[in-house]
């Protein structure tokens, strides 16, 4: 059995590789474009040559490898490796396993992207001192993971952690009362763009020469911090409403704690998760759960490959 | 070891308890009130008096008793059998299973008195064909239990399943945001006692005899099924409300079932339920959950002294 454990981070857009240490360090990568369009056996082919490039980047031999973990979008049944069904990848009942596994000859174990980033931060990164935990990660969706009992949880349909679709506004108009439809960088993004054309002055226009379509968490990040008034109320709104979020899942599952990444978060910091941390505390309950430490996420970017790589090997080794 | 096992359910103004066999028949009964006013002292010697009362009852011996299971309010610590904080019996750190246990001299076990209700459903009502279910009692006020890969989930602080307490309406002014707030009869009579004083026609007023501080499920239920327009549109916007705490639940947990039961529940029966349903359909991410079963409660007021009878029967025997 091999040392190494790789993580895989798929993507819509881009497929990451990392070669995993025991001590969770990354110690090679690679990437590439996933090319979805192209169909599936072209993203097996793309995905085998990330997986290989990170071996080759780390100058190492497959047989070093004891087997790859894949972060996969959607929803997985983790006991047959398939891709239930995934939007942005336009996948049914696709069984990534079993066809990676051929392709790369080696043990190949899957789960869904935002659970291997969850567990990532679970085993190596914020969370590692807590057996349970809400993973939650605003950007351009928002998506979620839960660890209970030392575990990933996945549930009955295999889709648990969905918080970004939980309803938190139920008396606004469709399409404006879950999480994700108020407060991720898209939602975010659209709803400045028509204030800002409906004539409420904003550093966005400056900061973004003018091309609205295109506020990234890059662009919030600095009219946050030069604190552009319409930017500040807006995202300080969102902090208001990931805080109702996580205090609504610490509040049904009694969790101690939850970690929070993301483009968003990670864009924002501190200055803005404070303000998602003084909302959990205004609507959690009961009182014992106050203290739960709200706390920003470690791995960033790293979070999906070490934690799939971890699953691997749990699952493989 | 004896062949029964006696359910307690532990309100703050009764203590039902009830002798129960092996296939959740409740064969034997007793009923007082719990006079919390009187102190620890005092409940612990009318919960003995009842647990007795319900043996002799059912003309049993104590030998024939394996043990005694008891629902209580508030958080509570099931492995020390403490009862961690009870606001309605004024009760902190209170060790209720050892100090009933010598009242008694039979062997007791204690959870949440909505975990046990919960726990019924799920070993002998609604659930009984699922691993996984929320039980959301609505009534007085609403509170929810969680059953988990076949156990009762109590999650970090002792507290899990406090849907009451999750905010659906994030904007609302305080104390108009979670679903207690909105949707208990406590909240509902609230607002249809300040319509109706307000001048809003509705037959409430002759069905409580003008006593709108009194309006119980009883005249809920006549005016409902009067038809009774203010009534029909308050109660259709709590389904809506249920619903939505039904989804988030099972779009967060990714469970097959929910079974809803609960003073209100039961006196509004289907006709209400199909409008919980409705609005559970809506709002339930993603679209696999839509056929979710949401069930009634088959127990009604037993569910509790069955699911103690049955966590007796699990931890004691």
């Amino acid at each position: 059995m091999g040392k190494y454990f790789i993580g895989v981070d798929l993507g819509g857009t881009n497929i990451a590789a990392g070669v995993v240490g025991d001590d969770h360090a990354v110690l090679a990568r690679d990437k590439k474009k996933t090319k979805a369009a192209g169909g599936e056996e072209r993203v097996i082919e793309r995905i085998a040559k990330t997986v290989l490039g990170a071996i080759e980047a780390g100058e190492m031999d497959k047989s070093e490898i004891g087997g790859v973990g894949i972060g996969a979008p959607g929803a997985i049944d983790i006991d047959k490796g398939e891709v239930i069904n995934a939007v942005n990848l336009r996948w049914n009942n696709y069984p990534l396993a079993d066809v990676l596994q051929k392709e790369l000859d080696l043990p190949v174990t899957v789960d869904n992207d935002v659970n291997v980033g969850t567990w990532g931060e679970a085993v190596a990164g914020a969370g590692r001192k807590y057996n349970d935990m809400l993973g939650i990660f605003v950007g351009t969706g928002i998506g979620g993971g839960l660890v209970i009992g030392g575990d990933l949880y996945h549930g009955h349909h295999h889709t648990a952690g969905e918080i970004g679709h939980t309803v938190i506004l139920g008396d606004a108009p469709k399409g404006r009362r879950t999480l994700e439809n108020v407060a991720s960088r898209t939602s975010t993004a659209n709803l400045l763009k028509s204030l800002i054309l409906s004539n409420h002055a904003s550093a966005l226009t400056e900061i973004t020469d003018g091309d609205l379509d295109n506020i990234r968490s890059g662009a919030l990040k600095r009219a946050y911090e030069s604190r552009d008034p319409l930017t500040v109320e807006m995202l300080h709104q969102t902090a208001e409403y990931v805080g109702i979020a996580i205090a609504n899942t610490l509040t049904l599952l009694s969790l101690p704690c939850a970690v929070v990444g993301g483009g968003v978060t990670e864009a924002l910091g501190e200055d803005w998760l404070k303000w998602v941390r003084k909302s959990f505390k205004t609507h959690v309950f009961p009182h014992e759960l106050d203290d739960c430490p709200i706390l920003a996420s470690e791995l960033g970017d790293d979070a999906g490959v070490v934690g799939a790589a971890d699953l691997a090997r749990r699952r493989l080794a």
